[in-house]
């Protein structure tokens, strides 16, 4: 029996795309299967060694002789429990850069349109107004930044806000004796309520995992001045999302951006869906819908292909018990 | 009879502002007055030597006695008439740095608008919808961005939009040996038909000159590809206006955003208004809504003014033959 790949297409995976898959496949000996979606796969995977794309937690448990998962995406705290899998040495892989550029494109896009206060000309120029009555406006240009998570995603946020020449760009990681070029300086989450009444934007990229959850609470949120922004990229959990809500009604919040939220789909009449200084979208910012982070998918899954041939170890591998 | 320096406010003359003003003044014997709007000026200008501020063509006629007319702002094209001026010798400057950081961070904001179909996602999201529906996005990284001015605020944008890691940024001036290390070439306005096929983004930055007035054509408007767009910041009437409405219905164009129109305001049934992937905003992306913008613009004219005092030649001076 042969060595097969099941590849799910989450819409991206184009014939050229496929064909750099089997090209790097082929070297390995192995059979290349490809599915149009998760619902196309489902009752097909069970003699699959490797399985890369689109996947949830039934994929995993139906996959019963995979040796490794490559999620095409970041984020994947829904199927790190250990119990999913058929033993601990199945390999989950993600692929962690790829979101990195439409993410901080995103970022840099929504705090510019809360700084200049777009939501306030959009409307009413659609309309056939001429509103000329003068607003004050904010700028990036000496505006104050804290990142929280300095991986690829806050890095190439910070190396994009930069060029606005901030007074100061701060990153906040878990480990702060690790240097990251790209912040003019890095703190220890112990230092965060330190940081936050010096902060004007707070830009959020944390994945989702205990010591996340929570991180953005109502104590955190009454420390952020009262011209401060919120953006959040990451995951929903990690702010308090009721506290949030209130600080911006009460006004000692200016403005947030939220890309995940809880629950998602967001309720209908859920008041974030109508404050005007309020940006949501709908879990898109990093969503692969730009063609430099489809080939950047493929591409580090056909370099970790590469390395499973030859018997090397993969270099994006989950540690499942941290989700990250 | 002492010499006198008129202030006309519109909107962002502080009371530290005028402070900075007059202590500049007092070295050269000035007494300063302060009118709080160009309508109270009106009647009160016959005897000022020097007027800063707020100014339109009214104002030159009725300050007869004035030396130097200093308008707080970069436009200066519909007071730029030599017979409103009392005789040639008066001296006209303007402000043109003060308000690049405000129309770059609009381009910028603007740009990623455009890219990532951002207009698709917000009313959805008011509406209580949760679209998850893929559609192809755009990215500055990649993009061949053309940029039509390169002074201060082209170069400012210039600068910005690098950081975003583009194919190339092209500035098309009038001398193009005059270099500016900001942008990857210059080119002269006669290459201009050969670098219109091959731009992603073509950001319009010049003030309304005979030259400027319709240099974007419609013969030029379709040597751009399918996918650009077209960002107008400079005067609306650089662009043939009916040709761009053409070529975004017909499709073929992607988008545009328009801070300056022809006329201004834009008549409330234009079908400019209804578009979806038109940004349009009320002339406002340097209007001194920003406080680095009102600072500069002070620390500007205070440095023409010591530079008077002491009978030196002025730094802004406007050549009104060629209105810039």
């Amino acid at each position: 029996m042969s060595r097969k790949i099941a590849l799910i297409d989450y819409y991206y995976l184009t014939e050229e795309r496929q064909r750099r898959i089997r090209e790097t496949a082929a070297r390995g000996g192995f059979e290349v299967v490809y599915f149009k979606s998760l619902d196309a796969s489902r009752g097909h995977l069970e003699d699959f060694e490797i399985v890369f794309g689109a996947m949830g937690r039934r994929t995993i448990r139906e996959a019963v002789s995979c040796r490794w998962f490559c999620a095409g995406r970041v984020g994947i705290n829904t199927i790190c429990d250990e119990s999913l899998y058929a033993d601990p040495s199945v390999i989950l892989t993600n692929s962690p850069g790829v979101h990195s550029v439409s993410i901080a494109e995103h970022l840099i896009m929504c705090a510019l349109m809360l700084l200049r206060k777009q939501y306030v000309y959009a409307e009413p120029m659609r309309r056939g107004e001429w509103d000329l009555e003068q607003r004050k406006i904010g700028s990036l240009l000496g505006s104050r930044i804290t990142v929280l998570g300095t991986g690829s995603i806050g890095t190439a946020f910070a190396d994009r806000a930069r060029a606005f020449r901030p007074a100061v760009i701060t990153g906040i990681r878990r480990d702060p004796s690790r240097l990251n070029p790209s912040f003019d300086r890095i703190a220890g989450i112990d230092e965060l309520n330190s940081i936050l009444p010096e902060t004007d934007i707070l830009v959020m990229c944390l994945p989702e995992t205990d010591e996340s959850v929570g991180v953005l609470s109502a104590e955190r949120i009454a420390l952020l001045p009262a011209q401060a922004f919120v953006m959040n990229i990451g995951r929903g959990s990690a702010v308090d999302q009721d506290a949030l809500v209130t600080a911006l009604q009460e006004g000692r919040l200016a403005g947030a951006a939220l890309d995940v939220m809880t629950p998602e789909p967001l309720p209908a009449d859920h008041p974030l869906r109508k404050m005007d200084n309020v940006i949501l979208t709908p879990h898109i910012a990093g969503i692969p819908n730009l063609d430099y982070t489809n080939d950047m998918i493929v591409n580090e899954f056909c370099e970790d292909l590469a390395r499973y041939i030859d018997g090397r170890p993969l270099k994006y591998t989950i540690d499942r018990s941290r989700r990250y």
